[in-house]
């Protein structure tokens, strides 16, 4: 693209480099902000650089956070005993949003992936390992997506804490509430199938 | 959605007031940018506040330009007798990109919309009027979309220039170089049809 300005040029670059936001988008980004008032601009601006500057990550569950210690793990309500391990903040916020976990989590920061170069020791796993060797934890419950690289977190991470008493569990996968049976796919209905679980319970829910 | 965080919600609602972004595309970037170095977002705000501070446009043509007269205006090469009206600066890359005009352009600004409430008011109209009563224009091509929006902005300009001696004309329309006749729309086709051309100039072109 040939710009007639280098200052437009430069800022379509700089929002180009966002994941999955091509020139084309970021031209139309930058034409909107210019068609606005200078405050948007201004304010976006701001509002980033101090994101990007002043947030902190939660001493306890590294979850982000804007103090110390998270809203979640200074609420005393909540059971410290019960750890849900997640990938990231997103994970914490679609299962606080069902209302139905009244644990502390912890959050990895990612998943081990060789192909993107993140290993155990980019995650935050030494501090997990610790938690559970302290004995403030009964149960980790894993909560990562059942890719692969989630698959190979959580077995890294089960092979640490084996030799401690300490129960492990796993999020139930199966056929999503609402769902048609012949439109699931087939390791999807073979895991709900293998791991059925009494009729009783089911009607509890 | 429940954030843990007042610096993050704040990021993520002035990311999401840009158009086509959602909450959740909104935090992804944040997010993206929170994994990056520092520098990243430094350069990403700044960018995006020096473009909205400090972007002229030109005094000529009204296309976004860091000079007084914008480098297609300086250019004695092109021609200032052709002008070609466009709504934004896209449309000036996208035919700078062909290769195929000489001639200067117009920066209208936007179209005509009352829905949007923009009217002649709002764009750069006057100024084009102007320069054709100046008689330095001896064509006028019309290239904004074939739209409402844009069939009323040319009427509008033709009606208040069609007194002045001076050559109109509108760019092409017809089925696009490649595309197949089974798949056009009617409209596009039948266009094609009623202003067909001599078959000696297309294969001259």
């Amino acid at each position: 693209m040939d710009f007639s300005s280098k200052l437009l040029e430069n800022a379509v670059n700089e929002v180009s480099r966002l994941p999955g936001i091509g020139k084309r988008t970021a031209l139309r980004l930058v034409l909107h902000l210019l068609k606005q008032p200078t405050d948007h601009t201004k304010y976006l601006s701001e509002a980033l650089l101090q994101v990007r500057n002043d947030v902190k990550t939660c001493k306890k569950c590294h979850n982000i956070s804007d103090t110390i210690l998270c809203a979640i793990c200074q609420n005393p309500k909540r059971n410290p005993e019960i750890v849900c391990v997640v990938e990231d903040i997103r994970d914490v916020m679609a299962i606080e949003s069902t209302a139905q976990f009244k644990g502390l989590y912890h959050v990895l920061g990612g998943k081990i992936s060789p192909i993107e170069g993140i290993g155990p020791q980019n995650l935050q796993i030494d501090s997990l390992i610790n938690k559970v060797e302290s004995g403030e934890v009964k149960e980790l419950i894993f909560a990562l997506s059942s890719t692969m690289e989630g698959d190979t977190t959580n077995f890294y991470i089960y092979k640490q804490i084996e030799k401690f008493d300490i129960t492990t569990s796993t999020i139930a996968r199966g056929i999503a509430v609402g769902d048609e049976l012949e439109y699931a796919d087939e390791v999807t209905l073979g895991r709900s199938i293998v791991n059925r679980i009494p009729f009783e319970q089911s009607i509890r829910g």
